[in-house]
C-alpha cells in the first residue's frame, strides 16, 4: 500500500508536519503539508509546507537561505501527523533562534521564560534577500 | 504576560501539542490540548489532552498506564504549538510501539517500512484495563 494511502488529511487537505533536527533530536517546528507539498519533499529532499494564510507553497529557507535536508520522513499510528528528520543549515526560526521552540513555561506554571540564545536577528538573517 | 496569552488556539479551542521524551530526544506522539486540558496538564504534571472524535478529555495512560510525566512545556514562536518534554513509562503507542512514528518512507518515496520493534500487543497493554 502506498505510504500515501496510509494518511488522513484535515477538512483542508493538511496535515501537521513535525521538523526534528536529526542529528541533535532538537523539534525545530511544526508546519502544515498537503499531499503535493509532501510530494515535492519528497522528490527534492527539500522542505515544503503549504501556508494556510497565503494559500501557496513554501520552501523552508527559500528567502533565508536557512533550508532543511530531509534524512527521514515517517507518520503516526493514526496517520495523521509526519515527523520529518532534517539537517538544518542556519536558524529554523525566522525570529533568529535554532528552535521555534525557544520559550517554556517557567515554575508559576502561567508565565513563561527564554530557554536559549538568539543567533540572530531577523533583520540579519533577511538583509540581503 | 501570561503564558496563555501567548497561545493561539484553533477555531475549535484546540491546540497540537507535541510530545517528546526528554532522555531520549524521541518525538513519541502528537495529540490536541485545549486551554483547560493545558491548566490540567501543568497543575498534574501528568499529559491531559482533548480528544476531537470523543469530545472529552483524556489522561495519557488511564487505561494502558503508560502515563507521561511532564518535564517541560514548550511553545513556538508563533503560538500555535506545544511541545512538551515527558518522562514516558511503557510504551507511548496504542499499537504497542515507543513512539507513534514506527513507520518511514523508504527508498522508493511511496511505500513505507516499520522502523522499531513492537513492545507489546494492544491485547497486551489493555488486557487488565
Amino acid at each position: 500500500m502506498s505510504f500515501y494511502d496510509q494518511l488522513k488529511f484535515n477538512q483542508d487537505g493538511l496535515i501537521p508536519a513535525i521538523i526534528q533536527e536529526q542529528s541533535s533530536g532538537r523539534v525545530l517546528m511544526m508546519a502544515w503539508m498537503n499531499r503535493a507539498a509532501i510530494e515535492k519533499t519528497v522528490a527534492s529532499r527539500k522542505t515544503h509546507f503549504w501556508s494556510r494564510s497565503r494559500q501557496k507553497f513554501w520552501i523552508k529557507g527559500e528567502t533565508s537561505g536557512h533550508t532543511q535536508t530531509v534524512k527521514d520522513i515517517s507518520f503516526d499510528c493514526d496517520g495523521d501527523t509526519l515527523l520529518i528528520q532534517v539537517e538544518q543549515i542556519g536558524a529554523a526560526c525566522h525570529e533568529g533562534y535554532h528552535s521555534c521552540f525557544f520559550r517554556s513555561v517557567d515554575e508559576s506554571g502561567t508565565d513563561h521564560q527564554v530557554t536559549e540564545p538568539r543567533l540572530a536577528t531577523p533583520e540579519q538573517i533577511y538583509k540581503n534577500k
